[in-house]
Order: structure tokens, then C-alpha cells, then sequence
């Protein structure tokens, strides 16, 4: 497969600014919403039911978070993506811990339904999705990314969707390609809502128009390499969360480009 | 028009240390809180519908902002603002997003109706708010503040409230005097909730005892002075956002002072 | 009697990176996740009542938090901590604000009937829910801890938890013996959530497994010499809350030991 050309991705969302809405999780609302604007995007965290489905068709992508999912927020989430799907405009879902809990891996199967673009989890999540018994320890994985490599291929096969699984590496599938980014830090563990950053950065690239292979691509190396270099800086979670949102912002095409790791596996 | 004298607002502000309950939203909940800490106030989350009405009454202000606007959060501020506006209490709205969508909008103007002493709202919300049709991209403006002056006027004197609109330069006016702020930095769109801080803070001064015109002016003076400083302390949003919760708390009235650049208008 | 021994509680925890699941308000849901990823648990933040009874169980702990209380909430805090009582899983109760609120107070009460391990609150809080008329300014005391020693005696006699009062000096009493903690600095004062950090560290020893006195007492211990340490490198709240979430990361066992101030009170 010929890689996604990601040559002039940040200039062209910077270009386009896209109106990014988001119904995610409490915990990581401010850190997504800071992300989205640093890397250059206009963020919007719009929950109820009874604004979401005028909201989403204007949005230029919309990230569906399912981190702390209560029953009203899975009904703004049907409205949404369904509104969604039916204006054109590319939505991507982060089924948060759905191997671990019952209602959220109905939640995430019944969403998925709705033809997300992208879907962006860890190997619990991925494998939970697909089918496999799969656990996993809360939010965090239980498994390396590896071992859910097939189970991103099938589920990308079945729902129609990009699947990306996240992890040291991260994998990307479109159900028949596969390829890998080798960027990042084991600092991002230790950081919360690094995963959901990422999931929000890739919406920012569907936003700005990329298709999903190069939007994948494109949200995880660029969290990737701002990682590193962040952890060249602070090397505590404190100041590596504050590296992180200044390098998102300072990060330039010419620097991805050079510093990316991607490849097909 | 006499300017305010705003020459010992922060030092009554902290001596007052007031209680601002607020009613906002999940994004921004956590800035808030730091903010309203390092400026010198108490501040106070409180939302459900059981309680607000118990607990408004007990604070020197009350904070409504509508960013993740909900119904119950909805009614919850319906309950909060009639007690404050029963007990004498003065309150704040910030009508996140009223441009935007019809549920807000609705929410917004039957929350005029209770009388806050302070309406805080970019360009397209204020013109929302007025009944022009404004749009407004998300949570952003797609105005600027100087297109929003003369609808400003007239909403301050439909609802009894000082407007505020904010933007590059700032613009507060009672429906008949007009007071220009022309403090802040860009630096302030790229990080979250810095307009929210703006209400909050505008809060702590009503709670402290100035009236709406002073408050406004002193809580817009004093984010766009310390912004000022922030900048040049960080060039980029993750260190800006810490050295803007540093200047709240490090800033001191000789300071704004000097620093203020508040003018007729 | 004797001090627990707490030459091993960092490394302990931090081999059994113990699940915390927490139900917490929204104002430091972020700050709560990324304290307990820096101090080496995995913490998760379920909040449905439609999944918190399946989640608890599976936890090393339980934090509950009073914070930003709703109706839905508290049917979920009741479901998670019936779960957890049954599943033999350690639990704290943070009752934050009990003192200014019935509705909150009467949550509190009722949650003690579940046999949580640990309460946590400060001085007003303490006061209150051991049925002294207490007040409090919002979620701040009204009263020194030391005016609540015997009130946290008698409410863990009467509880069977362990309580921690907290403030300038932290005691912390099984009904029996009492301790203090003489660790700290007054900026903790000046960022929000650190109550509710002090309350997660337990949380989090006590799923590494250490006693309701011990647990209680490492968890202030840290927090106050993480404070110390890093009120000496930040004098603002902004780079003062990057600093302790550091800290949190970097302590190590013999630092604990040497900088704690634990004795018999």
C-alpha cells in the first residue's frame, strides 16, 4: 500500500479550522477541548439530546466518547451520530473500556451501526468490539496491540470503518491494509485521556477533510511525536502534560514529516 | 462617563474572599474553580436541582453558564437564579453558544427574565441574545466585538443588566455608558474556557461588592492584564494556561493599575 | 500506640497498581485520574448506575465523592457501594460540602451505613455528619480540624471507619487511637481538588492493601510532603499544581519516610 501523504496535513487543518463536536467523558473534556485548539481545531462539547442533533450536521467532524457513558449521553449519542450519518459529516467512536462493561460494548456495537469513519481503542476495547472475550483492566489494556491486529481487520471488514489500535505501536486498518505507527512515549500512560486526545485528533483531521486511512495515520503520529519530544522536556506527568499541549501547538508539517515513523506491517 | 475606580478591587476582592457558587459547565469546571482559588475567591460547585436552591442564597454571587447545557442543569438554574434574585444575590449569565442552537437560546432569554446584574457573551451570543441572527461557529464568534456594541446597549436596557462583549478589545456598557477594555492577547482563543474565567472572575468582583459596570470592568482588566504578562512568559497554549493561574494569584492592584487600559467608548 | 509502618506503602502500591474506580464530581474528575496514574494506581471513572454495580466489584477500591452530587449520582453511589461491600472491596467517603447542604448530608449518612473503610472530610464536614450543627463556607471549613477530633472519634465509633479530618494538621482516628500528620502547605488551599486528591491516595493504598489507619495516613502523608516539595519549587497555583502532580510521581519510599511527620495525638 502507498503510505497516506501527510506532507501538508497540520497546514491544512490550520487552514481550515474545523468545528470539531464532542460528546465525550468528564474526565478528559478540558484536555480534549485544549488539544483540539492547540493542534489548531475549533472544538465543541455539545451533550443534550435536545441540541445535538441540530448541532452535529454543522460540525466539520464529530468524536464520540463513551468514557463515562450514562443512559442520557447514549441517547445524545444515537441523536448525533444518526444526525451525523445523514448530513455527510465523518464521525469517529472511542468505545472506552467497552470490554469491560456490558452496557458500553451494547452502546459501542449499536453506534456502530451508525458507519463511524474511524473507531480508535486499545487492544481490550478492539477485541471486545470484534467479538473475542477480551476484559481488560478498567480503562487500560490488558493486551498488547498486536494481539488485536486480526480483530482490527475483521471489525474494520464488518462495520465499514477505519479501525486503529493503540498502544507502543499503533495499528491502523482500513480492512485490508494495515499500517503502523512506531511513534510515542510510555509517558502518555501516565498522563489520563492521552487515548481520547488521540481519538479527538483524528477527528480534527476527518474534519479537515482527510479520508479515514490518512486522518488515522495523521491523529496518532502527530500525538506520537509530540510525545517524544515532550518527554525530552518533563519527565514527570505534571510538566509532560504541559509539554504535550505546548508541542501540539508549536509542531510543524516539516517536523511530522521527519519525525514520523510510519510503515506497513 | 467617570471610569470605575478600580484601584483596590483585588485587595477587596481578597479581603472579602467571596462565596461564588457557579453553575457551569463540565469543560471548564476545573479552570473555574482554580481561577475564582488563585484570584482570592470561594468558590463552590453546586448543581443539582436539590440543592442550588438551598445553597444560592448562602453565596455573595452566583456564576450561570450554559456551555453543556442539559435540561436538568436547566432547571437547576431556573431554581438557583430565582433564589439568588430572592435573596438579594447578585448573579452572572454567560450565554456559551446562544447563537448557536435554539435550546440555548430559549434557556438563555428566560434566564434574562431573572435579572442578572451582568450578561458576558461574545459577539454572535450578545447579538443572539438580542434577537439578531448572529450564527457564531460553535462556542467561537464569527463577529467581531465592535459589530455587537449597539445590540449590547439595547439588551442591557431590555433586561436591566450591564453587557458585556468580549473579544480583541472589550466593550461593557449599562444601556447607556460605554466602557472600552483593550487588554488580552491572542494566546487567550487557544486555550478553553478563557471566557468563562472572564464570567467567573466578573463574578468574584460582584460577590465582593462592586456594582455590574465596575465588576465587568474589573474582571475583564484583570484576565486580559494578567494574559498580557502570561504571554510573555509562554509562547504556546499548555504554559500559557499555567502562567495564567499564576498572574491571577500574583497580580496586585498597583499592577492592574498601571496595566489597565480602560477608556470611554 | 504504634505507627503504622509505612517504609513500603510507595513501593507496595506501585506493584499492585491497584483499579480505583471513582465516583467523583466533575470539577477534578481530570485532576483525581491523572493524581492516582502519578502516584501508580489505574484509576476509572464509572458513574453510570447502569454499570457501577458491575465495575465495583472488579476494583481494588472504591473512592466515593460528594462534590457535585446529583439524584443520579447518588442511586449510582448506592448501587457501586452495596457492590463493593459485598465483593469485600475497600471504600472511602469523601463528603464534600455535607456541613452547608441536607441533601448531601443526608447521601453522606445513608452512604455510611455501607461500611465504608475510610471518611475523609474536613473539619465542617467531620462536624457535620457526626450531627454537630457545622456550617461551612461552601466546600471549605468553617473550623480548624482540631475542633473535630473528638467528633471524627465518636463518628468512627460509630461508623466502624476510620476518619481522617483534614487541615492545617491531619488527624486521623479507628475511634481508638488517633494520629497526626503535621505535613502540608497552605497553597493546597489554593488549587481545587486537593481534598479530593488526599481522598483518592487513600483510595488507592487501600487497594494496594494497606489497613483503613494506614491507608489513611500514607495517602496525607504524601500529599503533604508532595506539597512541601513543591511549594518550594512554585510559589503560584498554576506551576504549584503541575509541581505536585511531579511530585506524586517522583517520591519515593525513603523520601516518605524521611520527610513524614506522623505521630500519636
Amino acid at each position: 500500500m502507498t503510505l497516506p501523504d501527510l506532507s501538508l496535513a497540520l497546514s491544512r487543518l490550520r487552514a481550515a479550522a474545523p468545528l470539531v463536536h464532542n460528546i465525550t467523558n468528564q474526565v478528559v473534556a478540558n484536555v480534549t477541548a485544549n488539544a483540539l485548539l492547540a493542534i489548531g481545531a475549533s472544538p465543541a462539547m455539545v451533550l443534550a439530546e435536545e441540541e445535538v442533533g441540530e448541532f452535529a450536521p454543522k460540525a466539520a467532524a464529530l468524536v464520540v466518547n463513551l468514557g463515562t457513558l450514562t443512559a442520557p449521553q447514549r441517547a445524545s449519542m444515537h441523536v448525533a451520530t444518526a444526525a451525523a450519518a445523514a448530513a455527510g459529516v465523518p464521525w469517529i467512536l472511542d468505545p472506552v473500556a467497552a470490554g469491560a462493561m456490558a452496557f458500553r460494548l451494547e452502546t459501542a456495537r449499536s453506534l456502530l451501526g451508525r458507519r463511524p469513519s474511524v473507531v480508535r481503542g486499545n487492544a481490550s476495547e478492539i477485541l471486545a468490539l470484534a467479538g473475542e472475550a477480551a476484559g481488560g483492566k478498567g480503562v487500560d489494556s490488558a493486551h498488547r496491540p498486536e494481539a488485536a491486529r486480526e480483530a482490527a481487520r475483521f471489525l474494520a471488514r464488518q462495520s465499514g470503518a477505519v479501525v486503529a489500535v493503540t498502544g507502543a505501536t499503533d495499528y491502523v486498518t482500513d480492512g485490508a491494509a494495515m499500517l503502523a505507527i512506531a511513534n510515542g512515549h510510555p509517558m502518555l500512560t501516565r498522563v489520563t485521556g492521552t487515548g481520547c486526545t488521540a481519538t479527538a485528533l483524528i477527528g480534527a483531521f476527518l474534519g479537515a477533510g482527510l479520508d479515514g486511512m490518512a486522518a488515522a495515520t495523521a491523529g496518532l503520529a502527530v500525538l506520537g511525536v509530540v510525545a517524544e519530544e515532550a518527554a525530552r522536556k518533563a519527565t514527570a506527568p505534571g510538566s509532560f502534560q504541559v509539554a504535550l499541549l505546548d508541542g501540539l501547538y508549536t509542531l510543524v508539517d516539516a517536523d511530522l514529516a521527519r519525525q514520523a515513523r510510519v510503515s506497513a506491517a
